[in-house]
């Protein structure tokens, strides 16, 4: 799938990513009140809107980007009715050739490990039928526990030709207070770093890893250091827009290929019509053009570094 | 809600809680030939043996026990009809009586944090109705994010009068990859904790905080220095039985007051009825009848420390 990833980036120009992260603040009036016309004030009616209001997204922007990012807590905060709005928009993006990174943060040890792999990247088998959980492409994978949390992800990765990024160093301001502290005189980002790397030796795809890594636009220096770390991981960069990120921050997260990061805007893309920016040409009811706007300006903005 | 569970820690004199992590290898046959006859081979099969298994279980045992633990990645595997039975399990557990820890892991940042805090201790409102997500009583939190990822579920706790268990040192043998990495001359799970002693101050109940913490039962010694670090954190402690933790190592976890910590079995309990020790009396049949039997020795086993 990294081989795919690297392609469809290649073939778009652009290393870039939408996080579908819909929140009922971002969305239209319009859309909201449709669902809950139809569904009354229900988590339902949540789900629906949501979808429906990714559907627009999606059909607007999905001929000039290769990837989309669904942040699962959006949905799971819907409970069931969310989560059938995240599977919903998997598959609808994979149909629109779209690659699927399931943002989830998962992570855990031994078996529990593999079952949230075999829920997101996998399947399990029951009387040789093989059930699939909610087929992302990659997920987002947390480290805290070390490798025995994450080497269950890289079998099924293995297996089924999927992916991960491990988080490395978030885009958050508090991100320093654990990933940042020294040991042995280097910060505890780059240990995590260099397991990146060594997971990622064995589950090589032509140019890159099968294992890539969460690096935020808000550290340019340490993702400075961690492209060296970690030559053949992609590193997924959250952090650009909304969050502070800028474009002239990023080249040291590329390789010289022009390859090797990808980067995130949700809100930045999702919420266009709600900014400054796009609020005159385009209405609450033209959300999804604004968003096609806002994604060609990132992609030349991105683009602009190279 | 940490009040609560100290009540009924007391009450049942079993500061014990039974982990919900089935798998279909774990299930007897039985329930999963049932099920599979009722919707072939289908994830709906799948959820509705998980859910079975699961009341049979909590109808032989909640008398005995303060508590249960949902692992929602044995759950989530199983897609949608996963988390149906997951929401069902937690729903049929809070009408016996029980504490229901979602093991669900969770941590972000900022706004998605929160979503996930609402997911599973909080409520999304639309319109003035309250939507309430998976509904349990406390989650686990990793906080290889920091603070911004751990104070959305401390708002929420403080809201919904809720808990959480930060994970600090996890039971598994690779947890020291990065949890004991020297700082400053002190292993990261120090500091960790050190936080959640902090983040629990600000969110006391009557003797215990809402903000306890993860303490593997097979490093004793480091649950040594842990419990003087957080004096006020209920510890919930994974790793006894199956991963090899002992009654014995485990009094340095409690306080003098006998309370401070909380022992989670899961395959000991739910599969007791495939072990040497209970197979003899029990048939697959009467596995629930094992479970209980095994959930008496545990009491027992763990009382006999104090």
């Amino acid at each position: 799938m990294i081989n795919t990833l690297v392609e469809k980036i290649k073939k778009t120009n652009a290393p870039v990513v939408v996080g579908l992260d819909p929140t009922l603040a971002l969305m239209p009036e319009h859309i909201k009140e449709k669902a809950v016309k139809e569904y009354g004030n229900t988590q339902k009616a949540c789900g629906e809107a949501i979808f429906r209001f990714n559907k627009e997204i999606v059909d607007a922007v999905y001929d000039l980007i290769p990837a989309v990012k669904p942040q699962i807590a959006m949905y799971e905060q819907f409970g069931i009715e969310g989560l059938i709005a995240f599977k919903k928009t998997v598959d609808y993006c994979k149909e629109k050739g779209l690659v699927v990174i399931g943002d989830v943060k998962r992570g855990d040890i031994g078996s529990t490990s593999a079952a949230y792999a075999d829920a997101h990247l996998g399947s399990v088998t029951l009387n040789e039928t093989e059930l699939e959980g909610f087929g992302e492409d990659f997920a987002t994978v947390n480290p805290y526990l070390g490798s025995d949390g994450v080497k269950p992800f890289i079998d099924v990765c293995s297996k089924n030709k999927k992916g991960i990024f491990v988080l490395v160093k978030t885009s958050n301001s508090s991100s320093g207070e654990f990933q940042d502290r020294l040991i042995d005189g280097r910060p505890l980002y780059e240990l995590v770093g260099e397991k990146v790397a060594e997971w990622g030796e064995s589950l090589m795809g032509d140019s890159y890893s099968y294992v890539g890594a969460v690096v935020g636009a808000t550290y340019p220096k340490m993702g400075e250091v961690l492209r060296k770390i970690m030559p053949k991981a992609y590193i997924l960069v959250p952090g650009y827009g909304a969050q502070g990120g800028k474009a002239a921050d990023l080249k040291p997260y590329f390789n010289e290929d022009g390859l090797g990061a990808i980067v995130n805007s949700s809100r930045g893309i999702i919420a266009a019509y709600k900014q400054a920016k796009y609020s005159e040409r385009f209405s609450p009811k033209d959300h999804a053009d604004a968003a096609r706007a806002a994604v060609i300006d990132m992609i030349e903005d991105i683009n602009s570094i190279f």
